[in-house]
């Protein structure tokens, strides 16, 4: 009881100014007050390094010019001044190449999804990462929601039956029009393959709705049948995916991701039906859980702490009691803080507990690139074959 | 205006004890005052059709003991007392050839859904109308809903600009265990291919949500990739459908239908989206419209005499002012006023104006064929023809 | 089995063109199919009665130009032609008047809220009701609701034990501006104290808030602290009204009525609170009631006929599965039924079981007075006496 | 540019083990990384104090017993290390006294609400504040939200017009039975007048209702009518509060307050409505503004950077893109984001902007002890008196 306990010291690449997701990553890591920033290669641009460094409260000396830089000097600083963890916010091309080094470096791993540009790579970084000592985790955010794991809870306790049927949707509406054309820089390089990768939508959100379904329904997508679109003139990738997918277990769905649905905000949701009931879960109110069944009124959980009905894997993703909303930094927040956990205690098998890991990537990686296939094909189904 | 408009000479087919949806178009018929009930023939056990008869004040000479009696005597009755429209609300199987009688009997039909149990019989039923005089309407009673054609209104008026998704869905619950063999006769009927037709979800609630879109969207579906599902042992039709589509004009889709999605009530749902915006329409909430804009806020338009800026279309299917909920009946007797509009006026080429008609049917029946085609064959799309 | 149930024959007084309230009975009255419209003085206009006449169906000769002659008129056809129920649908000032000589005359009466211009007159009323063999209801529509009767049903059977709090309100907007003086005739003659009474909002909508809260409650309220507003220049009669309550069981409350709660469509709602749990329900989601607990999560408890939760009170006034709404017309079309019935099979001390009776109209007019007596009162409580 | 911008270091009195609120409060100033713990009095139990301390980071030796202890031994510290805020998380009794002589010490004070124990405590508070460079705040969470900056944005600029109606509500449940009897520490201390001060929940949550009604109605509460309820035996202090208000402006208004509504958790919500339109917020769905008006369809205001119809006050208090839900914590972030600003740029008269200061804190208490008094009141108003 008498020592205390060091905050993780994080080093991040990439998350310059104007990067959303990096700065949700500080307030993120911020919030339950178990990290604390040490370095970072924040941009290729000097100026902006440094100003980004600055702002964070870091010394110039600690804000360094490349990544490759800073895995060589953090790693000669004596190990109780080091960097513990890398978080990785770059477009998606660096994902692999960053992680690959940053674990062969002695770091720990917390990157950016997609986990690689191709399954071809991410294979070779999962061989990377079973070589080194380090914990590799991806930030699924939405994972990271208590009523997430309720939901999954509930499911895998049989409180819906057997599964039958799993919709999963994901439509926002920000690509509507050509803004990557008018200067949006993250519509920017998510419309160069180079940079983000053959996926446009179905890599960028269509992941978040796939690894969301096969967590929340506890099933394996085994076959999908999709339909890719693109609707800005000389856009690239595709901006829009809708499917049929069937699963191992016995049930079927329907995957809807598209950055089209003018309007559209964030509402990523899943349902999930079996013989006995159903579960709803909405991000936009992502402290409600709908359960409907064929036996009672439906229902509506409520994240918010003491609840005894709720299971404990959610309870100790919560912080308020109930009425208190907790949103996205908080589910990202629950990523970080079971990688804290994971990094002082010892995690298993390369993998923070708690915390999606490279079997998540993996089955992410396969899932966009059979969508591709499927699009491109004119049977039916397409096989998602990925063993992890 | 010294001449009262007399009500319109209402018979029913079908519809003795136990039936919902018969009791549904009474209520609806007499909502608006508009329709009187002057014969039936409710059911072929005698007993039930004069009980029912009677229930609904009927003499027992005008209570028929089967529908071609009642043809019969009803044709040679004066015209001032004779039937003048035929409402059927039968099983499936009897719809196209009960219609196609009264039709060459001298009388109007309004029937349930599906117009026919085929394709080819029901292009039979269009010869047949096309050669009488009567006019033939449909009991889609969603499309019978304000705030669907107000919804329509403003695609048409390029208020979300040029349509490219559009989302329909339709997730019941109640086959999601064996109520046929537990007695429930709605669904015990609807289980015989014999009597039901070659679809079962797909025919029952899938031509609804595939009516809807067509409608709201203002699109024609011409190519479909359908899976369809059974889920109960011993069950001769499906119970749950889902599938991609596309349009002659462009856009894709998806449509969701089923019948186990356990808990769900009746919440038909539509979103369409286009480049500037989107609307969300839901049969529970029937009184809101939801429109998106990439330009405003989000805006909820709601139901409602007197709002100046909801479409004519809209305005004149509304009885109430804002804020007192209208629903399913009033959507059915949306459909019953415009049939009885019609019959005083005269429709034009068998049709009510207002009311869904044979090509609402032959494009349903279309959808149901192809959907099963497209679920049996390996090739992802399956062209939907139909020319109406 | 064999001898017909004769609809029931019903006039109106009042409900000449532009009268919302007549034709939403009209429409309510037909839905079930239970009554037939026989005679009416629309209006005091000679040519607005015969078009309303002619429009409804009526022949020339039972479109009386007065009431007195209606009544008189009527009485003097024989039994089998003859106006059973009269239907008083005019402003308020007329309600008592008329009702006192059909009463007299030997008719049922059917009347629209307030039963009576003062307390005073309404006493008077029902001492001529006692010496009648009529029968009598007031349309308060939102007593009609199935889920309201399910609320009134669980706070009976102790479901959210002993009630301590009752929060009612019914915020409109539709009088925020001078509508009297733009030429909205509903606006105009509730605006005048000849012909509405003393309360304005109070009475026009506070009343059904009361009776509401004292049915769903279960409760008698015992004194009230009010403070009514005028919002508008000229307006004589109080657009708003708010106010602390007390009941006899030991409970208190807030009642909020307003007409000039600007943008606000007709949200009569109710929550009601044990010690327990609560309830809520909301007119404008009418099928749909929120129980919360102490003890589980939340509930939402949907109307649709078949659903084994629900009392048989609420499942009687339904007419449709789940997910296929019912709205206002059918709640009326509720008090409708129970008439008809009540009137075919006899009712009880001048009553129609299940419709508002003179009794509720008593208390909603010592609530009337009440108010506007404590409004005026610098004293906190102001008892509500009235034993009915 | 070159100069990192250092943290503020931050103290805690309060806040050991079992502190829902001390625990948010060290989420919230972690969120955006501008705060550092240095110190705390965590506890007078000296083995909670420690560790407490120790699971925050903090050495042994900055783990003070006494809170007079620590405003003495940082005072002595070198100014580069000392605490610079002291924030106070304590029982309701000891606020004041902590506040004053911290504030003396030179440090500055954010302090949980209520100000102190009774108006005439905060009114020396304030003397002494005035007389000392600290700058004061007070943790009036809600007032943190940006949805709530951008409905007082909308009614200062006029675009609901003249405020006429304040309906701001506050219903928990959690205090429906006897929980400080049966271990709840939460309710324990909120219990005891010594501890709590007069009030109970006129004083713990009454205040945010009556805050949030002042600043997003932008009216000065002159007029209360209180009444006052204990439900549960043995309870010393109110449970439950409903009252109407009047405003120096001309509006009028109701104010709900209650801990025994069974079931609900934390649904603070407000209404205001003006001459032309009205705006609705719910505490429970921070992220949404209705805005109702009588000329357009109801809009929902959503939350989100990059909005251009939102106003500066609340973008600048967004962190997240519309969709990504922000909720309490970030609501609480704000404030301090607020006061890290003030102290690093320097405040106005001992305020920082955008945090409720000493101000709120007078009204607030003037509001308890106004509320009591109306309470114990025959008369209908009581006056609330307090010029700030």
């Amino acid at each position: 009881m008498n020592t205390v306990i060091p905050k993780i010291r994080m080093g991040f690449v990439g998350g310059g100014e104007g990067s959303f997701i990096a700065q949700a990553h500080h307030q993120a890591a911020g919030l339950d007050g178990r990290f604390e920033l040490v370095c970072g290669a924040f941009s290729r641009d000097a100026q902006n390094n440094l100003r980004t460094g600055n702002r964070l409260g870091l010394p110039q000396s600690r804000c360094y010019s490349t990544w490759q830089l800073m895995l060589e000097a953090e790693r000669a600083l004596p190990a109780e001044q080091r960097m513990e963890l890398l978080v990785i916010v770059t477009p998606n091309h660096l994902h692999a190449p960053v992680a690959s080094e940053a674990l062969a470096a002695g770091f720990h791993v917390f990157s950016e999804k997609p986990a690689a540009l191709s399954l071809a790579e991410l294979q070779d970084l999962r061989t990377r990462l079973n070589n080194s000592a380090g914990l590799y985790g991806l930030a699924h955010t939405y994972l990271g929601y208590p009523m997430v794991w309720q939901a999954r809870d509930m499911v895998r306790n049989g409180v819906i039956g057997n599964v039958r049927k799993v919709l999963v949707e994901y439509p926002q509406g920000w690509l509507s029009q050509d803004v990557a054309g008018q200067g949006n820089r993250q519509a920017e390089w998510r419309g160069q393959p180079a940079l983000s990768g053959a996926g446009g939508c179905i890599a960028d959100i269509g992941t978040h709705a796939f690894s969301l379904a096969e967590f929340v329904a506890d099933q394996t997508i085994t076959h999908l049948c999709a339909n890719l679109g693109v609707h800005v003139e000389g856009r690239q990738l595709d901006d829009d995916a809708a499917m049929l997918f069937k699963t191992a277990q016995g049930a079927s769905g329907v995957l809807i991701a598209s950055q089209v649905c003018a309007g559209e905000e964030n509402p990523l949701s899943i349902r999930v039906y079996g013989d006995k009931g159903g579960l709803e879960w909405r991000q936009e109110q992502p402290n409600s859980l709908i359960h409907r069944s064929l036996e009672q009124p439906m229902r509506t959980l409520r994240s918010g702490t003491g609840q005894p009905w709720l299971c404990a894997a959610a309870t100790q993703r919560m912080r308020l009691p109930a009425g208190h909303p907790e949103g996205y930094l908080e589910a990202m927040a629950n990523l970080y803080g079971d990688f804290a956990t994971a990094i002082r205690t010892g995690g298993a098998k390369n993998t923070a507990p708690g915390v999606p890991g490279i079997e998540v990537g993996l089955r992410g990686m396969a899932f966009i690139e059979t969508a591709i296939a499927s699009h491109h094909s004119d049977a039916k189904w397409t096989p998602l074959e990925c063993n992890v």
